[in-house]
């Protein structure tokens, strides 16, 4: 059974990781992060990182706390930092305002911002770490994966009928899931920082990609929505197909203009580049890997502007080539219980398997009632 | 809330249900039965139809009881029958008994076997119904389709991948889901008289169709698994295709000698024919619709030779071919979390849709986890 003072502690840490939802979506390159500062019971500051350039959680509750905060204990959903970026180190922070004890969730792992535990108790303060680690890990799942594999965060969502379809054979796809469904499915779009899908999406679908009225049922910490704001729209689009009054061009549902970034193949029709640009996106020329747009090259770009995660929203072949390449992190389905029959599967175009033992398995991490729907979060299993 | 005489009422109806699962699979063309006696709170008899020609329920649990009988309150899952069969009517029964009381768990709607509570009401015995009625009706509800449809009851029983694949391009499906739930799907052999394959899942599976080792869960209100038997296993079979060797004709685990039929088309090989009744089995001729066995002929065989419920349980052109044309009544689904990319899908060759709103919509009846996989009952929804 856990203690009194566990329970306690608990119960703060949790408040810490609350805070942090706050900023999701908000942060990168940086994790979300929540601080509380806590005496004898009560909570005398709270804070949390709103987006990159100004300051960390915990530098902010303990402002709130003031004078007060000496002799306090601070729990905080992820270690500390201990480097100097654009703020100077938490732990140099929390050691001037002469804290008693700091209790953290997740450690971090980043070599260049590790370090705050070990500082903080070379200056005489009680650390503690491991309660709700699970949890802050999953909050900062990006985060995380960022750092173990050095390339974005890939989730593949999708609505699929109960036999695998994603779309008639006429690509026809209004709508796979429920209204329910849809709103959930959204709140991905605000979680990650940008939105993938191929020129057969957009061509088919024509879809605005925007958050506009989402579910956070995925992030179960959440006590109040973050502000709300669209992700980068990515295309990847050989040809340049991409029609330069497609909808994604169009200004968000809060007015803001939309960031759109279209991957093009080298040797894609110039005049057709030029009518995207003109129409307000980002084209980049990539090498091609046979005759598509290379996957490592895009990667590569995401990379580059800072998009440490993506959601790949469309495109069955898109879907098959990320998840063959080990590049899927994590899967989101929406399963409609409905029979399609012939259609269009969620995945196409892979290696084709001579046995069902060779099939990709996944681990369900999710599996909840959504209406009618089967609401399902999995990860690839790595056997 | 339930009074304390319903609460009461419901746990001997309950127990009649219970005891009515004992011949699940055992009954047809009659339906499952149970039925208690009760004086004093105290149980005085019980019985369940074992097989048909012999006794009701209601007669074995009043012969239990004996004497003791008059005046007692008997439970019965189903309405007594009012009618003369292979055995005199339930209802005469019971009046001769003097029993005081009669609960009944749902209707009969058969207007052969039906009157049997009004005649009981015209004895002076007090007659309640429709507590439990739901649960009886779903116990029953191979016998209730059957009256209601005059077909015999369908079943589509499949395991799939996530992706909504049930074999790779070349046919292996060995196997999809686990163990637990190739466990649970050999439950719905035992519960239904038939199975029914294409030839195209013997050639590439060669299974024996038996019961072996089943888990019965299916049935929740089954408190210990019945006799177990093999269904009989029917081949669809245009050309007469399947070997002779094929392993369902080997005798079942219990020796009993495997009960085979083989619906061939008008004009396949003779001499095939001749090979296949030689391996033990009953070969058909039937009209071809098409370049197929009629399905509508098939379906007046398995009439004629009293197989009241059959279940599909291969070849993704059949299950589209029986839902097509509205006959499936039922679908078991066990979904794997895998994904296997290119295969076979659940349903191959039907029409195929222009919208994704014409998708065949299901009413889910159970969203349940075994082990890994999700096991999802469902109805096609009348619209």
């Amino acid at each position: 059974m856990a203690s009194k003072t566990q329970e306690v502690d608990e119960r703060f840490l949790r408040r810490a990781l609350q805070l942090a939802e706050r900023a999701r979506g908000h942060t990168y390159p940086n994790p979300i992060v929540g601080a509380v500062a806590v005496k004898n019971g009560r909570i005398l500051g709270e804070g949390y990182h709103p987006r990159p350039g100004e300051a960390h959680a915990e530098v902010l509750a303990l402002q709130q706390a003031g004078e007060e905060a000496r002799g306090s204990t601070v729990y905080v959903s992820l270690e500390p930092c201990d480097h100097f970026g654009r703020t100077p180190p938490c732990s140099l922070a929390l050691i001037a305002a002469g804290v008693a004890r700091v209790e953290v969730a997740a450690r971090e792992e980043n070599p260049l911002a590790r370090g705050g535990m070990a500082r903080l108790r070379a200056a005489g303060i009680e650390v503690a770490v491991g309660l709700l680690e699970k949890e802050a890990r999953e909050q900062n799942e990006v985060f995380f994966t960022v750092q173990k594999t050095g390339r974005p965060f890939v989730l593949l969502k999708a609505a699929l009928t109960l036999d695998g379809k994603v779309a008639t054979p006429s690509g026809d796809a209004r709508f796979v899931s429920s209204p329910a469904s849809r709103r959930v499915a959204q709140a991905y779009r605000q979680w990650l920082p940008a939105v993938v899908v191929g020129v057969g999406t957009v061509l088919a679908d024509d879809p605005a990609l925007t958050v506009r009225d989402p579910d956070f049922r995925p992030f179960p910490l959440m006590l109040e929505p973050p502000p709300l704001r669209d992700p980068v729209k990515v295309v990847l689009d050989t040809a340049a197909r991409t029609p330069p009054t497609a909808r994604l061009f169009q200004p968000g549902p809060r007015g803001e203009t939309a960031r759109c970034l279209i991957l093009v193949g080298q040797g894609a029709p110039k005049e057709r580049i030029l009518a995207l640009e003109r129409a307000g996106a980002r084209v980049v020329e990539l090498p091609r890997e046979g005759s598509k747009v290379s996957l490592e090259a895009a990667l590569r770009v995401f990379q580059e502007e800072g998009l440490d995660g993506v959601l790949l929203e469309g495109g069955p072949r898109l879907a098959s080539a990320f998840l063959e390449r080990g590049w899927v992190d994590k899967l989101a389905l929406f399963l409609a219980p409905k029979l399609l029959g012939e259609g269009r599967s969620l995945l196409e175009g892979g290696k084709v398997l001579e046995h069902m033992a060779e099939a990709k398995r996944l681990s369900l991490a999710r599996r909840e009632e959504l209406g009618e729907d089967l609401w399902l979060e999995a990860y690839p299993t790595t056997e």
